[in-house]
């Protein structure tokens, strides 16, 4: 940690309402050690960004809100040295211009892929409970008859399909090795090597959608994975297996996927849809065999604390000469989400 | 392992339906060379068990669907030496009669516990993101609006209330070392040694209620624990926590339970209501804060052959002169499930 006289200038950029959330009260007196703030509380349109206060601002810890670091905004920034994200992708901030700056980028997706694998994992035990619909039933029926068809139901020797084995893929792994099941695994930068230290089984594509009981996606949203999960692919799935998406809509089909789930054939929980909101008139909204929810695996509530912390750690590491524990750098942009 | 001329007589008694399910290809071949079926499939009710193939059976296998183990049956199994249930709480088919013959009882209540534990923690994450409520408010306004109010979701920092620390609620808080969240546990029998080795605090039932954000039931269902969660208790809990019971629907006032969720001030996840089902103008089938399920816990499906396997080893074990590893006696009755 550097001394108080070294403090450099910096500055909060994220929703000023979600400010006091992600920088909780341990997290801001920590972060008032390691630098100067030059503005009690945050800013979040360019607007703000571009005023005289900024000139001299080296440390920018920024969130959900901040705009894209380009243009205008990064040339009212001229001291700009370090970027910490406490947020998940920093994909919504960064820019060429920043890139060419040479600005130090750090990014809490290491955080905030904790509760999005959370939510994976009990979303899987959930649906191979087929929880969501037994409700559904249980709710129209009121109990006066069976309403579960057991056969289907259990996660004992079930096959989980993790496609991508990214940051919240390998935690989504992790947790699985409390249930009793068979993991396999596609993704194209896994080797065999990693894959026998994550105890899965690495597979193509292919094979994972014909084996799998669940495929849970966790790859990044990019050119070549965009609809990567077409109708091609979802007639490979077994019959009654579930889609479950809580990384990027962009990723599937939605008009193949909607086919396959209005057929009965396939379930599925999707947290991230395409487009997000889906239109009010899509089936799945309604259909026993669809989950919707609103974007809300990752961090929520209590939960984006722990990506503040992150940041403000990223932070200190940098005002004391340290490099970065979650660096983020321009080649990166290709291959993370 | 026993040699062949020595397997004694064996029978299966249980739903003849859930024979192969329970006792699955790879068991059953391990039955057969322990034991001698002198049936092909399944008994099920008191009267195939009092024909005179039984007189010779000294092991049964029983599970859903064994008839209590008392007079004409017991007499009609003079031979009987051990009964391996196949399921879970053997209170449905133990009797005076069966321990006063001083007959070996195993249960598979530890194969049980594991689906009910995954059931359950996967179940506190979801209620912590309020994921039910949330899908029913998405289907209603169809994405148009914000439906979520993210301060009170997440799981981080919650406090998690456990009561009784029985071997579900042991699995349970293993699996809860997963997230970040506090840990606490009443139960009589818990010493402060053992919670310090489970990692969490123990405290008594009345400050368990006051500063926990889910209660989950584990205790048994026995007299002194009938309606343990009254009015008085569920008067105790935080505003807007949740009860969860994957246990028994005895141990909590209905009523009391009802009024609280009605009035909106407390939340609830049943899996195991009293009565079993809830009359069908119950409100709780109905309410955006209640979650009622038809007893799903616990194995079904592909999960009921972990209680068939474990059944078999205590058989193979009992016909190799090995003690049983999950003996029940009768003074286990009056503590467990």
């Amino acid at each position: 940690m550097s001394t108080d006289h070294s403090r450099p200038p910096a500055a909060l950029v994220m929703f000023p309402g979600l400010t006091d959330q992600v920088i909780a009260p341990t997290a801001r007196a920590r972060l008032e050690l390691a630098v100067d703030l030059v503005a009690p509380t945050a800013f979040a349109s360019p607007g703000d960004l571009t005023g005289s206060v900024c000139s001299t601002v080296a440390v920018l810890i920024t969130g959900w809100g901040c705009p894209r670091l380009d243009g205008p905004v990064l040339d009212a920034l001229p001291a700009l040295r370090m970027v910490a994200h406490a947020a998940g992708t920093v994909r919504p901030i960064v820019s060429e211009a920043l890139w060419d700056r040479g600005v130090v980028v750090t990014s809490a997706a290491a955080a905030n892929a904790v509760p999005v694998a959370e939510f994976t994992f009990a979303a899987i035990v959930m649906i191979l409970k087929d929880v969501f619909a037994v409700r559904d039933r249980h709710r129209t029926v009121r109990g006066r008859e069976p309403v579960v068809d057991h056969t289907r139901m259990g996660t004992l020797g079930r096959t989980i399909g993790i496609v991508g084995a990214s940051m919240i893929g390998r935690l989504v792994i992790e947790r699985l090795r409390t249930l009793d099941v068979d993991v396999v695994v596609a993704d194209p930068y896994l080797d065999d090597e990693e894959a026998a230290e994550l105890g899965v089984r690495r597979v193509g594509l292919d094979d994972l959608l014909a084996v799998s009981d669940v495929v849970s996606l966790h790859a990044p949203l990019l050119d070549d994975t965009r609809h990567m999960i077409g109708a091609g692919e979802l007639a490979r799935m077994r019959d009654g297996a579930w889609l479950l998406n809580t990384a990027r809509g962009g990723l599937v089909d939605t008009d193949a996927l909607t086919a396959e789930v209005v057929s009965g054939r396939l379930r599925t929980f999707v947290d991230t849809p395409d487009p997000e909101p889906l239109p009010v008139d899509s089936p799945l909204y309604d259909l026993e065999g669809a989950v919707l929810t609103p974007h809300i695996a990752g961090s929520l509530g209590t939960e984006v604390s722990r990506m503040g912390d992150l940041a403000v750690t990223e932070v200190e590491r940098f005002v004391a000469g340290q490099p970065p524990r979650h660096p983020v750098v321009r080649a990166d942009m290709d291959r993370i989400a």
